[in-house]
């Protein structure tokens, strides 16, 4: 193997462990990315670090400070490019600077404008040799969410469904209940956890009486990644074009909330949750504004869980990046609702999805299918 | 290892070779039992075989044949306990006590009421060791149908569905097409060349011009098992209670059919395809009846592929014993047809089922899933 080759084999192999660390902020770093940092010293780690929550020292900053006088000369791994900018926290291209590291390697550029190339070019400018592209496809799936907001004005949307393996919700008369276990319950509170946003309709909260929180006991981690959880649960957000939802419902009771509305907020909403008034036609709430307004407030990750009604809009307008969808072992018979409110005439109208992964969950299985856009197809 | 320990794990290792044997049998041996035949002596495989088609020669023979001299003082395993009946060759376990073997080591006793025990028993009273039970659950797996035959009565019955990720089989004008791949098409040959019936009903007939034919150059198998295949193709079942499919469809024009009616056969069938009448309420033919008579003609392993009346019939009176769903990345909407045309009011009428595998087909999945019978729910 050649130096070129064996340098870039080790390189992927730090990059990796970086990218190990950096999905321990899975469930916190929000609106921040998810960074994981290594600093590597004559063929040994002397310094990890990871992003833990926004407002808290970056990765780099960890790893620099467990390195110790060690960094100098050391290489730094980050899966992500270094920022250039004041933010809550000084530049981390400065501390890593300061340090006297000689070589940093990034997994990806930062596509946040602030930085986009311009921490690089800091470090590059004080003397310090700089690679990015290692492991990018990884680091990517890391930040789904924050790279879609910061190169679209638009969160991740994911939409969470269950069914049964006839492709059904619920009964006609709308008797509903838990038809996946508690493994997949489980699975459902850590993606509610990850998000940065849940959100709801009308229907679904006045239906099941749905709070849509994140309850310690069920998610199935342990106690400190539990705490780091439920230190910072995801905004519940209610798309209620109407105002349909009484103030005293479980789901305003169960915590702060906003509500997503066509609707002049009216009287009784005044010491209520907080309101977002979204235009939209027929009292329904344009839903790509919305997306687009959590957004510029910082939202990386929407975790869609509605009835067929919302669920089915956000697909229509084609605003849905992931399906997660919960199959159980049951047939609820054809007569039953549907997945999503999405009628079709034409075959030539169904939209293709890939199914990147079906996987058991206990006694029920999950697939995972992504939306092909319709000119690729 | 005590030496009782260390014979059960020899005698699970050549067995497993004559369960390997025996598949090789998977298209061709109906209306008899895959069986597969092993000749062991002083550790060396001397001899192997399996049987081929019903009124060629048994897995033993072919095995006793290859061992020849040295089958004497040997030990045979056997997937199924050796026949002691003259049917259309002579009874294998009298083939076993010319050749001298010492010790014969069935899989599973032959469920075969002309068998039952009887082949193990003559072969003791001519002074062989044998032993019974051996790897036996894999055993019964390969032979579903011949069991369910022998034990109940009835054929084993699989459904084969293609249906979107949001369960639907079609758009509701009726307007459907291949909504699968053609991995999953090869698959659903091979499902086909399997069966001893391909079953199938008017609704398809007319609306697809189905011929539910197998076609050599989409199995996907090797020259000589596509020969094996085309060699008995599986027998074509059509239900038509009421007689609706003209004899000019292309159904009948693909080869042998039989036609299943509750119709005195009128005069235009007189010329045309074999008829069986079933008796059955409102011009329904009556599928258990109609199950019964397949089976009592040596039928194995039929497998459905209908329209959603005829299969969710199936469904709702209990007669699938397997759900091989293959499942397209599309959503069809919901004005689709359903999966199967099964009306369910209430929750606790949802039948239950097991789901037992899923794996990617190319660029779809199949799921199988086994009904769990409702007094086990």
């Amino acid at each position: 193997m050649t130096v070129l080759a064996q340098q870039a084999v080790l390189d992927a192999h730090y990059m990796a462990r970086a990218l190990e660390l950096a999905r321990r902020g899975h469930y916190t770093t929000h609106p921040n990315p998810r960074v994981g940092c290594v600093i590597v010293r004559d063929g040994q780690i002397v310094g990890e670090g990871w992003h833990i929550r926004a407002g808290e020292p970056h990765a780099e900053v960890h790893a620099l400070r467990a390195a110790g006088e060690l960094a100098r000369g050391a290489t730094a791994y980050v899966t992500l490019e270094p920022c250039s900018h004041h933010g809550r926290t000084p530049p981390c291209a400065d501390a890593l600077v300061n340090a006297g590291v000689a070589r940093v390697v990034a997994a990806m550029q930062d596509p946040n404008p602030e930085v986009a190339g311009r921490g690089l070019q800091r470090l590059a400018q004080a003397g310090i040799a700089t690679d990015s592209g290692v492991l990018e496809g990884e680091a990517r799936l890391l930040n789904q969410g924050f790279l879609k907001r910061m190169e679209h004005g638009l969160p991740f949307v994911r939409v969470k469904l269950a069914m049964s393996l006839d492709g059904r919700t619920a009964m006609e008369s709308g008797e509903s209940q838990w038809i996946t276990g508690p493994a997949a319950r489980s699975a459902v509170q850590r993606l509610r956890a990850q998000a940065s946003v849940v959100l709801t309709g009308a229907d679904t909260v006045l239906a099941d009486n749905a709070r849509l929180t994140v309850r310690a006991d069920e998610l199935g981690l342990d106690a400190e990644q539990t705490a780091l959880v439920m230190s910072r649960p995801p905004l519940r957000v209610l798309v209620d074009g109407r105002l349909r939802v009484p103030l005293d419902a479980p789901f305003f009771k169960a915590g702060p909330a906003l509500v997503a509305t066509c609707m002049a907020v009216e009287e009784q909403y005044a010491n209520g949750p907080e309101c977002m008034i979204v235009a939209g036609d027929d009292g329904q709430v344009d839903l790509r504004r919305l997306l687009m307004e959590l957004a510029a407030r910082g939202v990386n990750e929407v975790l869609v869980e509605a009835g067929p009604r919302l669920a089915g809009a956000f697909s229509r307008q084609g605003l849905v990046d992931e399906f997660q969808i919960f199959i159980a072992g049951k047939f609820l018979g054809s007569s039953a609702r549907p997945l999503l409110d999405w009628p079709l005439a034409h075959m030539k109208d169904a939209p293709e999805l890939k199914i990147t992964e079906i996987r058991a969950v206990g006694d029920d299985w999950r697939v995972i299918a992504v939306p092909i856009p319709p000119a690729s197809v």
